[in-house]
């Protein structure tokens, strides 16, 4: 008898499977068309810095929703949920090492902790799909290319450090659709931050992503694009060595009730 | 000889001339195009649960930039202001109660401020007439009508009430093109939150708005648009009586140096 896994047809159902125990995969396919979150849990301290970060730096850190210190549940974008159990695979840094990759928060759980849901690629990815524009990672188990770029970010208290972008390549005819289509999603990175050229942006070799993985080009018809990524506040918020930090383990987004549309400013 | 007023045309201009304070009047029509803010003050106690207040409302409450404690600059859309002196005429409040009506905030600056600016309705203003729609009390000393509706805004710590809309009368041919070029604006309140009829919202009586001047309908043809209003965030942080909270005077906005057109999305 094959076993089959079930894949999550949406939020809710993915936050039970998971919290059950019975969904372990990376959510990339899950829920189509709801809503991913990154996921960044900070003491609350530092929670003001952090979202003024934030508001500071849309384009790369668009929050979701936050969850405030004593609270667990997503209550405006997933009512029922529990931050502690419902994403499926943590990280658990300290003075921004690496201490813990955990399937639950129980052990690691605080009254003073605050959550922020940060806006995932994976909305404005089913954008380009739908418009026609091919994205030969989604889906896998491969990553978009990501790279560390010479755009500072807007700084706030501890919180400062060059912008993460992703890159994919699109054929020259798409550019301008590529813009389009993404620019309706600004709270899921929305549009491209750069548009050609990598060493504009200070990426002097686009062959050596930084984080994730090579997506070579396939003809020299293809331009590279730009967008700010949702590793920029993570990366950050780790070089201020917040005494405790915990996130997702990339891959495992938390998943809410909210559609891509809901999103959408036009 | 007559002494006519020298009507500031950037923002830096405004802002120097109300410091010098050669310039008092209201600033609708000051530096056609520059985005003006709503301000509003508070102690670094409440920062937190304000700014989360507007994260959960960007509707009404859009944060174009946030001065933190023991700073008075807006240096990333005002570089060189002082948000003592940049607003011609300010409302302090103690407890929910003004006190005073100051011009500069010499006398009651604390190093624990923090300082909010919200984006305000010229801006999508701007694009209204651009596309064609009438809007008279534009440029005059009258308001546009104001209404409590009740559309809870999603609460956070004390901060929490009913949302506030302006309204105007939008020829029926017209309101698509009202929706599509507010829209482009997000953080200038964006799209209308409805069309059409008051109740709807709880507007019982759309000739008795409860602040600023009744619009009276010229013809049968035109619709009621509302939109969320900057107005919210002060109402509800008013309501939520802090020790100390500090707003420009109706009317007399804070510019900064962005154009209308760096917030639009598209």
């Amino acid at each position: 008898m094959s076993t089959e896994i079930t894949v999550p047809q949406t939020g809710s159902e993915a936050r039970r499977l998971i919290r059950e125990g019975k969904f372990s995969q990376p959510t990339s396919g899950v829920a189509p068309g709801y809503v991913q979150a990154n996921v960044a849990i900070l003491p609350k301290d530092v929670a003001f810095e952090f979202l003024l970060f934030c508001q500071r730096n849309p384009k790369p850190c668009p929050v979701v929703e936050v969850i405030e210190a004593g609270e667990v549940e997503a209550a405006l974008t997933a009512p029922g949920s529990d931050i502690r159990s419902d994403v499926s695979l943590y990280r658990v840094f300290k003075n921004g090492q690496l201490v813990d990759e955990p399937n639950t928060l129980d052990s690691h759980w605080r009254d003073d902790l605050v959550t922020f849901l940060l806006g995932c690629s994976f909305s404005f990815e089913h954008a380009l799909m739908a418009n026609g524009i091919d994205l030969p990672y989604y889906g896998t188990d491969r990553n978009v290319p990501m790279f560390i770029t010479n755009i500072a970010t807007a700084e706030s208290g501890s919180f400062a450090g060059p912008m993460v972008v992703s890159q994919r390549w699109i054929p020259s005819d798409k550019v301008v659709r590529a813009v389009q289509a993404t620019s309706r999603f600004p709270d899921t990175h929305g549009a491209p931050i750069h548009i050609g050229d990598p060493a504009k942006i200070g990426i002097s070799d686009i062959t050596k992503p930084d984080f994730g993985e090579v997506w070579e080009q396939s003809t020299d018809d293809e331009v590279p694009v730009f967008w700010a990524c949702g590793v920029t506040p993570q990366s950050v918020a780790m070089a201020s060595k917040p005494q405790l930090m915990i996130t997702h383990s990339p891959g495992h987004m938390f998943v809410t009730d909210l559609k891509d549309e809901d999103l959408a400013v036009m």
